[in-house]
């Protein structure tokens, strides 16, 4: 059966880890600083361990010495990129500890789940992946109303925020020496799917993707515009705006990495929206991690082993210690 | 390790029977005839058998044989009154069968819980308590939002929707053929529950409720009025409303027992709102109940008895065979 503590007062508590300080570990060391039963062991860096200062005084670590550190953390947060990071560090560290990850590439998300599923039971650990607001809170608000109404249409909105991934495209290209996308649902896209009139497309119908660019001194405005308007994945296909700003102008414009999003499904004869706000979205998904992090250690101590995701986790695993279940039920 | 199985094709039809026919047992009905995974065996009634017609020509027995159907059912959907019915139902029921309720008497939780985990104990069977909309579906968004932040403040709001519990408490006031109660959140707690300014307060300050009551002929309206406001727990302390009207236009007002809510959490640097509309009451909280029950039956198969909420559930265990994870990640 399942426990069932209703107020617990004394609790063990989790050790835990971040391997990768950029600003999503730096959000999640956050988190466990300011969480009751997280004890933080270190921060785990690629980088010189010298320029790196962690939040908090937290130790820094060179990422070569994290095999010295097996049996000494009981969670360890994998925080990188999901394009090059994530895909080599998760599945690594999945053998050796219980790890939560972030990874965020809807359509590659079954193959990066299959490779950390075997890495983990190969080690008899468990890993989490995909946790975040989406993928994450927001797949299992799309689970829970496809359980409830199977024949319900679900929509997803992402922003109006900063697009981590789409704003370092722009910085790719050259002559761009700084830049920020920032991703607008369309308003008449959330009204229809609020009244059911939506059909099921893609977000390019949906949303419309605004650049913020600063260009180097004397670079060609229009190749860049050009190459921005015709980007495959990224913005083809995408109502675009392109404005050249100055870089004092954009860290004016745009100091925090806030974003936010909502999920409407629709039913016959039912609704529901869930809408998110944040100021910082680094913040938001770290804190995000940690609660996840909490239900995996949990999760462990039952001899629970290899891949999950957010839809197996049950919440009560989620809550602090202190958090009384009967208030909240 | 969790099951991960992304699309199953064949699969075991789970057996359910529906304990209770007024309006939430139909719309539970209802939810188990839509869904590909189950099959409904018959429903329980306490009236008449030959006075009973069960939706899409379900058998129906009386409650009197249920012993007869031990093994005969997977999952038997508890549908009564929280004041009365369920508290002696449910823990009786759960000796012998896997079942899911609808209590919702949020402060007696605790009390319900412990009576049905002790029967399901000795029966061994998995008895899930509280489903729904609120308690359940609000439950795990508050928890999930307690999780993530645990500093957030958190408020719900209940309509605008009609009331069965006050709907029913005005009925029983002497004079009054029929009457209906519509709970209406206050616009302005609203708002600042959403900027984080509203402070921790119980519903009285935060929702008002109105009263359409079709009085008997010759009833004294002025001592109905001064018992309605008067009412301990349901309207003394609330913003009232009281309107006679008669009970063919009672009707032409409220042809369903619509409803909704809204969960708002805020947290200093962010903020997540759960909002819900529905036709009928008893119809979503039926569908409800059926996702619950399916995620009960996967938990009984793997031994889990006791009693659970929802907040032991993990999604997964509540998605139909045929919806793929995938697509909902």
């Amino acid at each position: 059966m399942y426990m069932h503590i209703f107020i617990r007062r004394f609790f063990v508590m989790i050790r835990a880890a971040v391997f990768g300080y950029g600003n999503l570990g730096r959000g999640t060391l956050c988190a466990v600083l300011s969480s009751e039963d997280f004890e933080p062991v270190c921060v785990f860096t690629r980088r010189e361990k010298s320029e790196v200062c962690a939040a908090g005084g937290v130790e820094v670590r060179s990422s070569s010495e994290i095999l010295d550190f097996k049996d000494k953390i009981d969670i360890l947060f994998v925080c990188g990129g999901s394009a090059d990071d994530l895909p080599v560090h998760t599945p690594k560290l999945a053998e050796h500890f219980n790890v939560v990850d972030s990874f965020d590439r809807h359509c590659e998300i079954k193959r990066h789940f299959d490779t950390v599923n075997r890495s983990a039971l190969k080690g008899k650990h468990l890993a989490l992946v995909s946790a975040g607001w989406d993928p994450g809170i927001f797949s299992a608000v799309r689970a829970v109303s496809k359980s409830v109404f199977p024949q319900s249409k679900i929509h997803t909105f992402w922003g109006e925020g900063v697009s981590q991934g789409h704003s370092e495209a722009l910085r790719r290209i050259n002559g761009v020496n700084y830049a920020i996308q920032v991703t607008v649902p369309k308003e008449d896209a959330v009204a229809a799917a609020r009244n059911g009139s939506l059909a099921e497309c893609d977000g390019k119908k949906t949303h419309t993707r605004h650049c913020y660019v600063a260009a180097a001194e004397g670079a060609d405005r229009v190749r860049i515009e050009n190459e921005i308007r015709t980007m495959p994945d990224y913005f083809e296909g995408y109502e675009t705006s392109v404005d050249f700003v100055s870089e004092i102008e954009l860290n004016a414009l745009f100091p925090a990495m806030f974003h936010g999003g909502r999920v409407i499904a629709d039913a016959d004869g039912a609704s529901a929206e869930l809408s998110l706000k944040m100021k910082s979205n680094p913040d938001f998904t770290g804190a995000v991690l940690s609660a996840y992090g909490r239900a995996v250690c949990r999760g462990a101590k039952r001899g629970i082993t290899g891949a999950v995701t957010v839809l197996d986790i049950p919440i009560a695993d989620m809550l602090p210690p202190s958090v009384g279940r009967e208030t909240l039920i």
